[in-house]
């Protein structure tokens, strides 16, 4: 357990509506919010040595439990001295549970109330997949924040199936919380429910019921980025997010378009994840505070100008577009660290920029500003 | 034309044999030799931004004409600023003339004496290269070490035909000579010859007959290492090295394992070029001091040292072997960018290495012990 403060949420600062920037305090830092999280998934942010990572400032990256606990396998991390020291990467560390890639990524599965029987996609072997496993895989990965498993339906099961996926998802919750994790880690719950507003109150209502007897360091909602209409995940999001507790980090996963960054910050949500900034990367789509653009196309084959006049990355400071087109079109490897490099330092920036105009009092300009920057031409 | 000084050959060690420590000046840097030169075919060493290149402290890096010059071609990297600004690389910059991959790389092509009629690999597009063309991409390239274009003749062509082809070699090399090159650029000679000492030394007396009339900056070695029976090779290069002017760099092409630059070296070699290191990185292969070792072996599993104990590079500093193997193993980009960094802070270590024996006056003893630590067995 960690101590009662580790994961208590300091509000730094509340804006019209929710927004919200603060922190909190891990064996491995002060995380502060809102952040977005760049996605490690096997123990690497795909193409930035923790050395380039770290010029990006990330409050956290993830790592994932099912990729790390099937290869190198998480007994063998913790022989080498936890994740930190086998990635070389000092700040905090976030796992999620291996759920949501056993119910996406790996073969033919069965699942019982005792956990999830599955097939590695690396090689068809058999494994199993339980609260138990999990929470031990992320206690060997020995990473600061540690996710629940939770049972991930798909985009629009029957409302029936959904709650009987929830309740499950809640006993699981139990048996998370009874595992001993290190000292040092802090156990995120996980809300989920679709785009039901009233299954997800329902769910968190037994969360905090859990929470009351035995307190969780931070709230997770899931289940809201995987194919779900935008309108209805924002409704539902706004809706839910200003009933998670106030005093606890607020996690929206696998979210992390720009604009939906912003929506959710404007709901109160501190912490962030997706892999698109680096899956958009590696095919040659740049997020820039103009909006996007595609480096492959033609218009930039001369251009002298940096991706993004307003980024400080090292790609745009010693980079034009007509080098970074050049090495896209050639397939060279560096055009993928470079791309990656200035997407996550744009998203991440993103979410520093919003922080900084929370503390400064200027939040509502800074949204309107950011958005009207953005055109749908590219730029 | 470069000042009469730019390119001189200051001698700072000699040592038993052959071998020296020298150095000479460009406008982009004076270069330390003995150094080896990591490749840079696309504008840019493969994996590697420019800063973590840096690090390595290479004294030149290569560019590819051929590659350039198609792509993104040399018109427009002029425009940009030269490959210099084009690729973030501020030290001196070596291009070669295009011969070797307009011979190896290219499809259907036609030899006259006017120059290389060929078809692009990227597109199939045809393209002619002559002595002036090549040197009027190295111009727009703005390299600092510009290569005059050979022919390169296949391994174990006829003597007759040889003797023709060298011939040609010579009347071209006279036309790269009377091109007006930028003023900071110096051009090197390349003899060739197979592996024929007496038709490697008519070839060497016609350049230098050349070269009284109308120096060259450097003079370079070509073909010695495409395909010839080491031996044969070796003794040729020996006899070879010691007639080539001493008060110019001396450069061995295309060589760079571990042992052949140790012996090029001791023959008096001052410049080496190769792209084993980076290649080899690709395939898991490293180089350590201790010989060679394939990441990708079971044995590097579990593994807590680093890849070399005597390496000092980021990766060596930083990473396990446990964990270059994983990486490598779950096909992350990261892994060949690692491997890659290693690999050549090896290799231009070596050289750097031996340059500090020379000047401290004990490079025999330190020749010795490097082949004394290299095993065969995987370390």
């Amino acid at each position: 357990m960690p101590s009662s403060q580790a994961f208590h949420f300091h509000t730094e600062s509340l804006s019209v509506g929710s927004a919200r920037a603060g922190r909190f305090h891990t064996a491995h830092g002060t995380v502060l919010t809102p952040a977005f999280m760049p996605v490690g998934t096997q123990g690497t942010v795909k193409g930035l040595t923790p050395l380039q990572l770290s010029e990006i400032q990330p409050q956290v990256i993830l790592g994932n439990t099912y990729h790390l606990g099937l290869r190198p396998g998480d007994e063998l991390v913790a022989r080498l001295g936890g994740l930190h020291a086998f990635m070389g990467w000092k700040g905090p560390i976030l796992t999620d549970s291996g759920g949501f890639q056993v119910f996406s990524l790996s073969g033919l599965r069965k699942i019982t109330e005792e956990g999830v029987t599955f097939q590695s996609h690396i090689d068809g072997s058999t494994h199993f997949l339980s609260p138990e496993r999990s929470m031990e895989i992320q206690r060997n990965l020995g990473s600061d924040i540690v996710m629940a498993l939770d049972e991930c339906p798909p985009g629009r099961l029957e409302r029936s199936k959904l709650e009987l996926s929830m309740a499950r998802t809640t006993r699981w919750l139990e048996r998370c919380r009874a595992f001993p994790l290190n000292e040092h880690q802090g156990l995120f719950a996980i809300n989920q429910g679709g785009t039901h507003l009233d299954l997800r109150q329902r769910h968190l209502a037994e969360i905090l019921d859990l929470d009351g007897r035995h307190p969780f360091q931070g709230f997770a909602v899931g289940g809201l980025s995987v194919g779900e209409p935008k309108e209805a995940m924002n409704a539902t999001l706004a809706e839910l997010v200003r009933e998670l507790p106030a005093d606890r980090p607020r996690y929206l996963m696998g979210v992390g378009t720009p604009e939906d960054l912003l929506f959710g910050i404007e709901q109160g949500v501190d912490l962030f994840d997706c892999v698109l900034p680096t899956r958009e990367a590696r095919h040659g789509r740049l997020l820039t505070s103009r909006g996007r653009l595609n480096i492959k196309n033609a218009r930039h084959r001369e251009s002298s100008a940096p991706v993004d006049p307003d980024c400080a990355c090292y790609t745009c400071r010693t980079f034009t577009r007509a080098y970074l087109h050049h090495l896209f079109k050639a397939g060279e490897l560096l055009a993928f660290t470079l791309n990656s490099l200035h997407n996550l330092s744009y998203t991440v920036g993103l979410t520093r920029a919003a922080r900084q105009a929370l503390l400064e009092d200027r939040f509502a300009a800074f949204a309107r500003d950011t958005r009207a920057h953005w055109t749908t031409e590219e730029p």
